[in-house]
């Protein structure tokens, strides 16, 4: 499978932005990408980075957002995963995926299911928890686990769609550094977000893409100065190896995954035969307290 | 927490290698050790690298062990993770940390849940798989989630501890290479076992420790050379950052760790708030087939 994947800053409005991925996209098609990644809400600035309600707007152009991007999917004749602001009905907005096919349908969608929520990220004020569970997506390039950024944090969202079946998980994110912290603090947060979604692949035999946003965007309402968002897009293969690295500046690549890789993987480390099913039911509790 | 670890490699005999032990022991003790943490199966050499009906003898001494044990944390008044080959009854045998308190009484047993077996590891022909379940043990220093080894590649043992309150991961490991294999294939299943772990501390905010063995051990049964167990015993905090690495050789050491970091990074990260608990009940799920 050819993945391209598109890091990009946000170029101070929407028109702009959307021009810089359009131009992305078609590098990477000549270059053979049949799946095309996209960042999370890659049309905007992270508007989430403070609380307003006039940002509701932003969803407006909802159904315009659908019938855009169905058109450079079936134009590129590519399966491409978008991340756009969903206004399903009044008040309620979610953060969402929408794949697309070369055909320019939709293949699937995915609403993000674990909505973070701290200073300079207020995603609980603007997301309805998702609803759709955790399913990944058929395409004709094969069955993507979509989950979005802060997911990425829950073991639980991973295995689930590994054992729907899915072939690859996939993360648009948009995370990043308060400049204020120390190179050390930021060092530590870069590496335990590489970490937290290696061990995903690792324990799940599968391949992971992540792709992140690049840039500063600063917080008018100055709360907090802003975030610089770290860029470090990565894809690992079947054993959580770097196939691919990213820096913190805008990057477009093709990469090829090889999906063969997890029957391979998964018959000398075999984790998913040996799980104890019938003591994890606890698992969905909130927290156990001693008796 | 003042904890201990002993790093060690099979001496040819039982006798010789508790002795080395108990050197480690007490050294660690004089450095401040509350807590000392030993390998998987650190009696003997690490047998199920082939089946033999004849090792089941190995754990007639269980009783003996028990009593030794305690002793030597009663002497050293340490709290002492000791892991053991448990003979339950007639054909019922187990992979078993016994957890015993400074005053040499039992504070809990762990029995391995998951058990491995491919070519030098054995061990579904000698454990009988642990009916434990997933429960820290309450002990004078904090309540201990430990588990062993092949428990290392499941977070969903990791998430059971922490969800019952564990205030540490603790790992008695055996895992090594075959030397056969090169050294880029050794590389990455070493990188893949420390960072599927130090992800268990980074998605609970919780600190780890992984005690593993060291030296070569060979397979008189000639169906394998032999297994080359790699070291690398570590300690990460709760951010999953590293407090101490081991190499591939001998090594005994007391390491500090914050037990309050645990509190103060989940406030940061707290991705315990956020679990889509509601969603997760197809854990407990072999697989979930298409339809």
């Amino acid at each position: 499978m050819r993945v391209g994947l598109v890091q990009q800053k946000f170029y101070g409005s929407k028109d702009l932005t959307i021009k810089e991925s359009l131009k992305s996209i078609k590098k990477l098609k000549e270059h053979g990408a049949e799946l095309i990644v996209l960042q999370e809400l890659h049309q905007d600035r992270y508007f989430c980075i403070n609380q307003n309600i006039d940002n509701f707007d932003l969803a407006n152009s909802w159904e315009d957002d659908l019938l855009f991007w169905s058109n450079i999917a079936k134009e590129n004749s590519i399966v491409l995963v978008t991340s756009l602001f969903e206004k399903r009905a009044k008040g309620i907005y979610h953060n969402c995926v929408v794949v697309f096919e070369k055909d320019g349908l939709i293949a699937g969608k995915y609403r993000k299911m674990h909505i973070p929520d701290d200073p300079g990220f207020y995603e609980k004020f603007y997301f309805t928890p998702g609803d759709l569970g955790f399913e990944p997506i058929e395409t004709s390039v094969g069955k993507l686990g979509v989950l979005i950024c802060w997911d990425q944090w829950f073991p639980e969202a991973a295995r689930l769609m590994c054992l729907k079946g899915a072939d690859i998980l996939i993360y648009p994110t948009a995370i990043g550094w308060f400049d204020e912290d120390s190179d050390d603090e930021k060092q530590k947060q870069l590496d335990a977000w590489i970490t937290v979604q290696r061990a995903h692949s690792i324990s799940n035999g599968i391949p992971l893409i992540s792709v992140n946003r690049v840039g500063k965007e600063l917080d008018n309402s100055c709360v907090i100065d802003g975030i610089r968002f770290w860029g470090n897009s990565f894809v690992v293969d079947a054993q959580g190896s770097f196939i691919y690295r990213a820096g913190d500046k805008e990057e477009s690549v093709v990469i090829d995954i090889d999906l063969a890789q997890n029957e391979n993987i998964r018959r000398v480390w075999p984790f998913l035969r040996d799980r104890r099913i019938e003591d994890y039911s606890e698992i969905t509790k909130r927290f156990i307290d001693s008796v």
